[in-house]
């Protein structure tokens, strides 16, 4: 008899699990319930959308209700909320929203695809902020561009630092709106550490947007026209963007009586199966295990809600498919920038007390001497002993995504920072050297494990600054009119054979130059001559 | 006591040896012999700098004699030409051009990195023609630059189709040349295959460049202002750049009675050694293993280069590590495009008599909502059982280097297809999509190695419609009026499932669509009714 299979959620997750169920099988009932009007819609598109770089609303609606049905023969069910799972009978309840009439139906399995919902928490006066919104569907993307083409918002608050709040101020800016980004922590894009994220800082601020890290909202009053922050600051605004993360939309689930994890995603095996076999749960909704360092974690994402979509339905027609884990693999492009990610990040190997090396380089996007090459801030995360690569990180103005895309493979291809010196990478001018900054970060990470060096982090330096140690810059002296360590000392590379008399040779010397190359050529030089050294990962542009 | 290594070739693999020795070992007496005026240029930089993109010659130069050897300390001797191997005494014979002086210099190491040079066949008139020139380096730069700066030609024939004769043809015409471009082959860009090619062909055709295609020089009259092909074919002319390709500068290696390859590429083992143990050679003048199949090949690019000069640097200064061959991964710029390819391609795996399955695919760059996006055409070749990749290849407008990096990064990690769908690539809407293209190769070609599909390719389309076969189209009828398969009648993938009827049972149906992924959703569905059925790889588009 043919299988029977009830889906909700009719996007990212759902949607994929529908098209490759019925791929798999002609015969099977697919029955697909949505609880909004749209399935199958560019939920990443919508802020580009509201800031007019994506023109036609159309283009957000990849599949439309009838066009799906028709390619897939599916049984889709819009506006129909799926409000109770039970379990011992093997049926949903739903509830038609338009009539609020509800019924059951009957599944053999069940696919549970909600996603996930903006948080919203109950800050004194949000209620009465009528200029507030919270960013995920189609009729929360119509709200916000209605607003901006009707009511002409001069000013914005846009709260929260994530990927969708950086995309928001971007878009809102590009409206023409005066953006204040409010952020909690001390940097935006939780996915990359402070240093990079740093860079992301002066790249928003220069661009105009009014940018306050380290300050919650305490209040909302008159309406939402005045935002209070936890330091007591007030902002004036025409209009406020809640984007402070999503929860999971475990609520069913939860009542259903699946097991749901600590932070609320539900929990699955490796088959992508709730505590009931018959029911398997994807995307933004559950818990997933970290790929790199193996604990339970959230990431609500398109690439695993596909991935993990078209995993069930495999099988659910019995094939031996597993999902392993997500690394988190994230990107965004943040004004003329992109910043990008993939692993375990420097903030997480410390909670978890992963011992960890790190390394940062600032290789161009191509060769230098062709048009258009700019630095890419390259930070590895590693392994000191075995050379596993924990995680990645990247800012820059061009080929940034190239890079992370090459340390993600790497990573799930197993693959070593000893590994990434032998990646044979595309080379031509307009595109890369002949060393890739893959090919670099590889060379650099097994400096350090061989103890070709010792390097000291951009966090250590005032300390030995104000401990009077001895710093030596090795750039040329005109490098030194754009800023350098206080109390340092000059030896440009070319001269320090010849001037090694100046150095002490009974305490630790501390050489740095704009990136961390020519200090490197400065510690092996100095090393071998008998003295102690240590250079300064990533230079003085990682430092400063 | 101190090493002494001497260096033959200064340049990309000469030059990487020479700073690498250096880091390694303070003491080491390193001298370097270069015959030109310049060391460590930029040899893939030079036709951007004649068509005027790269403004700055000294942007070219990467490293000065003076500023490189006081960094590293080297003995750096330019227009030296090392004439003789000795190798009973361990010396080599050096000629000062300039004086025309020859000594002897001892050597404990010699490495050899003397590159290659530009095939110049005894074509009838080839000693007469003017006008006539090769590119390798500075002073063949600077010739046909000032060539075209002062003779202001107006037409130029290129001879070759190789990447250095596609760079050339675009930079010539960027300076507003009349540009014919001459190929003995069926296709220019012999890393990719025809299909992949014809692309290109189009393309640079549509930019006015006159592309003839298997047609050779027979001779040059007239001090070159006409080139003679062997169709007959006459070319009046103001240049020529002959690009035919280059042949190993192997004749020292080979005078000192150094084991040389079938092709002329200098033997060496997987440390880099020739057959004399204190003999290294790396870079263009050698032969190596081809990464995927094992044969011996010669790849001269400079990443191979690079990473050769680095291994042989720490090879002679005692550490294990070794060179495990070329992929081969190439990139060119044609004009607003970009092509490139890793591993084998399908003529290569035919020569070879391996057994392969291939695919086409045309995913868009990135999302095909956001503003920008182009679709790639990716061909990848793999083992029908193993799921080995065995190559891939791409051209398009855009994010083309991303996917085929991530594709060498798969197969140095030895990913097979099933691993590309779990490779958790960096999606936000400018990047690429939820499914990245490389994924999507991948589920393409599990479902080719699940059977759950079989294809066609795109060259026996014809014997298809001269036997009269069904072919079934699945667009949509308003798609039909850009071209369609004659003798195709059209069941959009809509409508199949009600018009199953109109098809035959008893003999093979072959289905096609726009790229391939609708001709699959038919083919899927009419498997599943009882029908044979194959769907055209790569779709129409392929296929025109
Ligand atoms: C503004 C924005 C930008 C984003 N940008 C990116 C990006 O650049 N890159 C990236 O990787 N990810 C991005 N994402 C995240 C990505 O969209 C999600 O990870 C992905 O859509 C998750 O898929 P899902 O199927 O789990 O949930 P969704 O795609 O959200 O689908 C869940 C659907 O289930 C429906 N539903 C929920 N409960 C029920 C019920 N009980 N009955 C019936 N229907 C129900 C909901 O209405 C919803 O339509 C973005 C998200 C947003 C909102
Ligand atoms: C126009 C052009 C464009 C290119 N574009 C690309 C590209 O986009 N991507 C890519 O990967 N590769 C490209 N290449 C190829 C790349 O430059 C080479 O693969 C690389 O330079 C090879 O390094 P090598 O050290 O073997 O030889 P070279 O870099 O050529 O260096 C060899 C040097 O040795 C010297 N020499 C030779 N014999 C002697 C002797 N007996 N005594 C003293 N000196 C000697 C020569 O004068 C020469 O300077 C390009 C090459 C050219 C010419
Ligand atoms: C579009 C959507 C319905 C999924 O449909 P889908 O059919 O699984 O996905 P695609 O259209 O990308 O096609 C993929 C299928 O076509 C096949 N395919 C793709 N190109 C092909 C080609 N050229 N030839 C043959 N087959 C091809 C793939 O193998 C795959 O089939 P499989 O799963 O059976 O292996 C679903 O992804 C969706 O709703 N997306 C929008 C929402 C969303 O993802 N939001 C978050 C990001 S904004
Ligand atoms: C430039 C040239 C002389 C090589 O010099 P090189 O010092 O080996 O190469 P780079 O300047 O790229 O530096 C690489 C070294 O710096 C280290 N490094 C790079 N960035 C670093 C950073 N930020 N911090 C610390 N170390 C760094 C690398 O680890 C590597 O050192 P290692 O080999 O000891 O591991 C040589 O490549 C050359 O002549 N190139 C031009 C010619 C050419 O390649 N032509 C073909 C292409 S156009
Ligand atoms: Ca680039
Ligand atoms: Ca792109």
């Amino acid at each position: 008899m043919a299988k029977k299979i009830v889906i909700v959620g009719g996007v990212a997750g759902g949607a994929t699990t529908a098209a490759r169920l019925r791929r798999l099988d002609e015969q099977a009932e697919i029955v697909m319930f949505e609880r909004g009007e749209y399935i199958s819609f560019a939920n990443c598109g919508l802020p580009y959308y509201i800031g007019g770089s994506i023109t036609k609303r159309d283009a957000l609606l990849v599949q439309t209700v009838e066009g799906m049905s028709e390619k897939f023969n599916l049984d889709i069910r819009t506006l129909s909320e799926v409000i109770q799972i039970n379990r011992d009978r093997k049926t949903v309840t739903v509830k038609h929203l338009p009539t609020n009439k509800t019924y059951e139906e009957s599944y053999d399995y069940l696919v549970l695809s909600p996603g996930a919902s903006p948080i919203k928490p109950p800050i004194p006066g949000i209620d009465d902020a009528n200029n507030l919104f919270t960013l995920r569907n189609i009729p929360d993307t119509d709200r916000i561009k209605a607003y901006i083409d009707h009511e002409k918002p001069k000013k914005a608050v846009v709260i929260g630092g994530g990927f969708i709040g950086v995309e928001m101020a971007e878009n809102l800016w590009e409206r023409g709106i005066e953006v204040t980004l409010v952020e909690m922590a001390n940097q935006i894009m939780a996915p990359v550490d402070y240093e990079m994220a740093a860079i992301l800082h002066q790249h928003i601020r220069d661009k105009g947007v009014r940018l306050i890290l380290e300050d919650g909202v305490a209040a909302f009053e008159q309406n939402g026209r005045i935002v209070k922050l936890n330091s007591g600051k007030t902002i004036e605004t025409d209009m406020i963007i809640l984007a402070i993360g999503v929860k999971p939309e475990s609520e069913l689930a939860k009542q259903a009586g699946l097991e749901i994890g600590e932070r609320g995603g539900i929990k699955v095996n490796e088959y992508l199966q709730t505590s009931d076999p018959s029911i398997y749960a994807v995307g933004d909704a559950i818990e997933v295990k970290d790929y790199v360092n193996g604990q339970p974690t959230q990431i609500p994402l398109a690439w695993p809600a596909n991935r993990q979509g078209r995993i069930v339905a495999d099988h659910i027609n019995g094939r031996d498919v597993r999902y392993n884990g997500t690394l988190g693999t994230a990107i965004a492009k943040v004004f003329d920038m992109t910043v990008a990610a993939t692993g375990n990040n420097e903030k997480t190997l410390k909670r978890l007390g992963i011992d960890y090396e790190v390394l940062h380089i600032h290789p161009n996007s191509h060769a230098s001497y062709y048009p258009g090459a700019f630095p890419i801030a390259l930070k590895l995360l590693f392994d000191r002993k075995t050379g596993k690569i924990f995680g990645a990180q990247a800012v820059g103005y061009d080929g940034v995504d190239k890079r992370i895309d090459v340390l993600a493979t790497a990573i799930k291809g197993g693959l070593t920072v000893f590994d990434l010196p032998d990646l044979e990478l595309a080379y031509a001018p307009p595109y890369s050297s002949a060393k890739d900054p893959v090919n670099m970060a590889g060379y650099v990470a097994t400096n350090l494990i061989e103890e070709m060096v010792e390097t000291i982090q951009w966090h250590e330096v005032n300390d030995l600054v104000e401990k009077g140690e001895c710093i030596v810059d090795v750039r040329e002296s005109i490098e030194r009119e754009m800023g350098f360590i206080p109390n340092s000392i000059n030896i440009p590379l070319g001269q320090l054979r010849k001037r090694l008399n100046e150095l002490p040779k009974d305490k630790t010397i501390y050489v740095y130059c704009q990136v961390g190359l020519r200090g490197y050529l400065a510690a092996r030089i100095l090393m071998q001559h008998g003295f102690k050294v240590k250079n300064l990962d990533g230079g003085y542009k990682t430092y400063s």
